[in-house]
């Protein structure tokens, strides 16, 4: 395993290769060795159509020049298009099937990035057609009657990515149609086990969904293409007023459940790590800080400090030499 | 307090007054001792038309008659056309705004057979444009963005129950606007707190949104018109793999989350009673029986046995006299 | 093991042998199989002068008729003039040496009359000369400090019960010398375990110390000559806030901690029972209802709902049979 | 589901039909409607042999006469012989071997008498080569190295079992090949599932394993014939010190487990009982009594008071009707 | 935020400057970037009058010189003394009057010393009539009673205080009017919220009242001026014997409770620095090392380990940058 | 205390004085200041007859050369012997009695190279004649019966080790007589508290027996004279299913209990460190590295990583400086 982070903490550093530039000399002086990309139309550093016009070699120039890799390019919001779902519009304003085409064509670009970047990873969202439906009322079918859609979007664009040599590693979360354990494995049944289908697992949006995301590990580790570094708190003073299921902006101080830098939430990562290790991964853990409670430096620099220490390279040994 | 029974259990009976009498008398030599009805179209038991055309005398002196009283009156159904959401078309096919109207018409109608029968709750659901927007992403805003359409919907429909000597006790509930403590004190705002808005108080729901519905008593138990007596389980062996929000079908074996009857579920009922003691409540629990390890028969039985004991009918003494 | 009660629930019926042979009526009725009786100046049922001048036939008589027996006279107000400790003027007006010898007399008067009435046991409380105390500062050993005046004042009033052939029941308690397990062992020692000094145990004042009621038994079981059915409550959602040390009124609704009728707190009774069990504990366990949330019968019927069916009424086999 | 007992708390009434007769009438009276019967050597009820030359007509008539049924036969102490282990010379002296060849033999008899009395189930032990195998040390394979034996001895019992419709009821319990879940598939496995391998369910032996009972049921529910009303207490008072590993006699005071009657231990009587209601368990649940704190009638009358109240008798509905 | 040490821990270096300097030169070497200076009569390091008399020049250099800051300088001693309260003969001798006088004046001063130093901030106790009032027997009103007393010394002190541009942090602790969240409350409501009374916020003390600190922070943040890294510990293989109230010295070893330096109790220090973060806290978090299982040397070098990694020193964003 | 580690996890390296000069040289490099030596017949480092015939001076040398001390020989395989159990003829081939008779000469002999080199600790197994005799059944008494055994050949061990001044330290495991507190009192009553039976306190083979390790320091702390860093982990997700007997190999991935390395189970070392400075301990923590998730190099890293900050140098000071 490796240690790196997702680029959005440093989006406060302006737009532009400058902005770029000082971003990832940051991540690695803060102790990264990885960086995850963001490559929708809302990224400052990462320009879909200038990357894929030549300035990839650029990217790769900078990253590599840090001492970085890139673990992955993601593309989480316009991910969020291929299968709708409500409030869209500030991302692609368009009818529902022009944000799918939309959103299909921009993947399969960043794709296309991630190929030329020798990356064989894309990160992101789905989204999904109603995620009100996690709860089978008023009709009782509501997640399988989604099923055909995902197929219907889903393998033509997982197909793409494969013949890029890529993985689509869905990030299961809210208003995704993977959101637990058991929809990532209706995902994966709905595109009949297509192996360009995989999982960035992110362990605080399972957290958010009520399950121990150590079983998600147990059951789907061979899927898990990249890892995120997010921790989450069920806020004890504040749940039993607000619940899991707390509304509204994600700084509120009162929210009973926020999204933390590692090792202040409530997830064990030696646990986590553990099971990561005995089901293989050696891929790279990368620390997503949307921590209302810490700025953009000092999240990364506690977020460090917690998991470096834990992080294993190498294999788990298999047999006992005692 | 007292001990009610949700009629729906009953439905199993058949259509039409023979089905109801013998529904009511179930109730009676069971040890209930009032009854919710429903009046929703789906009703087998109760014709909104007929009854307002003088029906409604017959359905109060056949609950009478078996010694019961109406602790409320119901319809979830078709409140939950109030607001829209998806999957609705069962209930009723048209317009958004044909919905509402047909929604707000009916729940008025509701009322108005409630007032005949002097019964002054009305239960039900107010259905939400979006719940999805419970996460607050891809726009963080989205619950605030919904308060002015629940006011425009509910406030002339509070206005109605009201001038009936009626309240609505709406039943915060997944797919609700209301779906936890947070945002039925956003309703209670939303209308600037009109008197008629009341809730159902549901505890199982409450548990469901990962909260702690022994708070809801302490801070709203003076709006609390009405009670549910339904237990929720976060099913130890399965929670793990697929969460609390589990989706899919109530009876599946495996769900991580199920309701179930009282006494069979994590709730403490002497922790709710006494806090509902405490808040001066009064009025009825009624069993709502939705789990799907029972029979409708035995899960009653079960729910009388453990509940029965617990109701409390004297108020708390306020003073100490050892 | 036998099912008493505490008679001060029922003071709200009056003064005198009227409101006394209801109160015993009523006991009788809810299904108590005895009583305990306070015998302090303020009892509205027993006037010691009167008993010992010859009145304790009729209330020997008034018991009997009723089918119960008497399980322990107590005097906890006036025993907690014994060692002093402030706020006492109300229980007995003057110097700290005239309270200890009007409750020196008190007590050996409430033991005449025990002995006259055959009862072996006299609860109470001690008083404390300092109980804030129990905190070791502004100095360390305040609590050694104490032990010589426990011991000059509780040592001849032991001989003086032990005389009469009654054990005095001290029941631990916050604002009492000995207010938990090792208090309790501090006080033995200070009487060189006089064989007079006994317990009355009460778990839910140990619980408000803190510690685990069973380790008492399990511990000083051989010295419980009588037990209380009273329960008590962390409560959840105050807990936080007020903590274990709530001050103020007991009916104040959002204390951190309350007393509970058994069955409605924290203690699981089960467990208390086993180690009074194995303890080869046979006495009663007499309900002390000073339940904020119900009223005196309501609260009786409750304790009893929940005591009766576990009262274990034959001794522990001590072998195995299968 | 019905509520029955083990015939073993019935010991200390003495040997013969007389005998006999009243611990049937006490168990009727009890409130049981089912027993099972032990047929080994030591039973002071059932003689093998006398049953088998006709004396089985008597016990029907006798079982049948006070409205009960025989939820199964059983013979743990001749079980334990099967595949050896120590300590067992008091049950049957001689060599592995004879041991082997005499419960085999006894075994078949006591399915040859349950065919007689048509009970379709015989509970029992299987004993193990070697329990202290199920630590990894000094050998890793341990447990693999006996399943050899364990397919030798049971297949050939199985067999005849089978050939009188009778299913072997192994009762997973230390000093057993099978004591978990895990070993329980490995015996399973061991004899090609045969389907006269089902289990005798006691959940506070699985307790003692340190394992979740309800999960036995959610994996091999189908396996289930007959099931044991027992209860387990991790005594938290004393576990820190003896832990759940506590050798020594069963009624030593200050074990850290001890086996309880139903509702005095650490088991969810509701959560075990709603798994086998899903599993589609309808048997009997018979109370096996070795609780140390309880005399033999007293632990009976609080086990059927807090087990009766549960039993289900209807099975789950399957579908929603609400 | 940062990190400071109370200088207590240094009394052993002896009395005088040197030992001050030497105090002080070991604080910054170990971490430290602040120290809290006791001011009472007991202090080895501060000579009140010496110091208002000119010294004070000489403890700002030494100070300054290391690289430190004075976080507060504090008087517990002989704040305690203010409303009285057991056992204070051993700080100063006199009638209650006199101690109270004492008190006022030696607060006074040591607010003027602070005054002169550029410390705003005097922590202290406040001691308490009568702390055993906490439990509301024999009197209910107890802790009412004592208001207006508090009002009395309170006010014209906090008076003098804010004359000198400093608060009164008041630590919440045992045998002070204010010891947990509701008393505070109190304390603040009978100054009618005067502005110069704030708190010296010890999660230790209040883990002791058997509260939740972190709710302390949440309530009453923007009213702490100070704050205490000390831990607590419920000794869990103690606490069922001795409880949370375990009376004794402070290093018995078989104590129910005891303080223990940050990391090494119960408290969680990423919760309790969380919350403070959000209340928007940014001042001195002063070890306070009362831990009886390590050396005065030993346990600062714990603490710091502990807590200098999870000092956060900018202040929350407020907004989502991602 | 100081930390040390066990050589076994170098056994890797292979076999003879380069190997060894390689591992002690990598424990020193790793941080660890002592290291435990096996000086069984399959240990690749420590040829017995060897290191006794002179060989002794050479092992002293490098480990002293590397600026380590050697906390305790220890022979756990032949140990293993002396009181036999099952499994062991890979140990030694023969019968019971030259087993036990080679093992107490090996033991011997280690004692003796433990004297050449002024170490004073040899830790080691027992053995147990039948650990399947933990639980109670088809006997009751089956651990008395092994008492006479143990003391037969334990005590002219012991006196041949306190002939050398060296204790026999050993270590509570499954499948030794003494497994936990109890049966550690048990063995040492046995051996009237012989002055040279100490005990090896490894704290995640007490915790596999389901107790509480902090209470053996408790109760038996001035016994250990030497103590392992191992930790155990009650593995969540599989703890349901396998429990804490799980049988089969180490490495198997889902068992439900697994030895880790320190900080990665579920022990608190603070916890544990705690009690032993109070227990006055002052001797060597061994890590002893059996986890099945990590390298043996990577395990080293992280226990010192964990341990290594918490270890304590100085006294705990008994008294109250501040």
């Amino acid at each position: 395993m490796k240690l790196g982070v997702c680029a959005q903490v440093f989006y406060p550093l302006g737009r532009g290769p400058a902005a770029f530039a000082q971003a990832v000399a940051q991540a690695a002086e803060l102790g990264f060795e990885a960086i995850e990309l963001p490559c929708d139309a809302r990224s400052p550093f990462i320009d879909l159509d200038d990357a894929l016009a030549g300035g990839w070699t650029r990217i790769a120039e900078l990253v590599r020049g840090a001492g970085l890799t890139i673990s992955a390019l993601s593309n989480h919001q316009e991910g969020q298009l291929l299968l709708g779902g409500s409030d869209t519009d500030a991302i692609f304003a368009g009818t529902a099937e022009a944000k799918t085409r939309y959103a299909h064509d921009r993947l399969v670009r960043t794709a296309e990035l991630a190929r030329r970047l020798e990356v064989d990873v894309v990160c992101g969202f789905t989204g999904c057609e109603d995620y009100a439906r996690w709860f089978p009322w008023p009709i009782e079918d509501g997640y399988e009657r989604m099923v055909p859609r995902f197929r219907e979007v889903m393998r033509p664009l997982l197909d793409e990515l494969a013949a890029r040599g890529v993985r689509f590693a869905h990030e299961c979360h809210p208003r995704q149609f993977a959101y637990n354990l058991e929809t990532a494995q209706l995902a994966l049944a709905a595109v009949d086990d297509h192996p360009a289908l995989a999982f960035n697992f992110d362990p605080a949006n399972l957290l958010l969904a009520g399950m121990d995301p150590v079983v998600f590990v147990a059951e789907l580790g061979a899927r898990i293409a990249h890892a995120h570094g997010k921790d989450g708190e069920l806020v004890a003073h504040h749940a039993g007023r607000s619940g899991l299921l707390a509304h509204g902006a994600p700084h509120r101080r009162d929210r009973g459940f926020r999204f933390r830098v590692p090792g202040w939430g409530d997830l064990s990562w030696r646990r986590l790590i553990s099971e990561l290790q005995l089901a293989g991964f050696a891929g790279v853990i990368a620390v997503e800080h949307e921590d209302p409670t810490m700025s953009p430096r000092e999240g990364l620099v506690q977020a460090v400090r917690h998991l470096a220490p834990l992080i294993l390279r190498e294999p788990a040994p298999g047999t006992r030499w005692w």
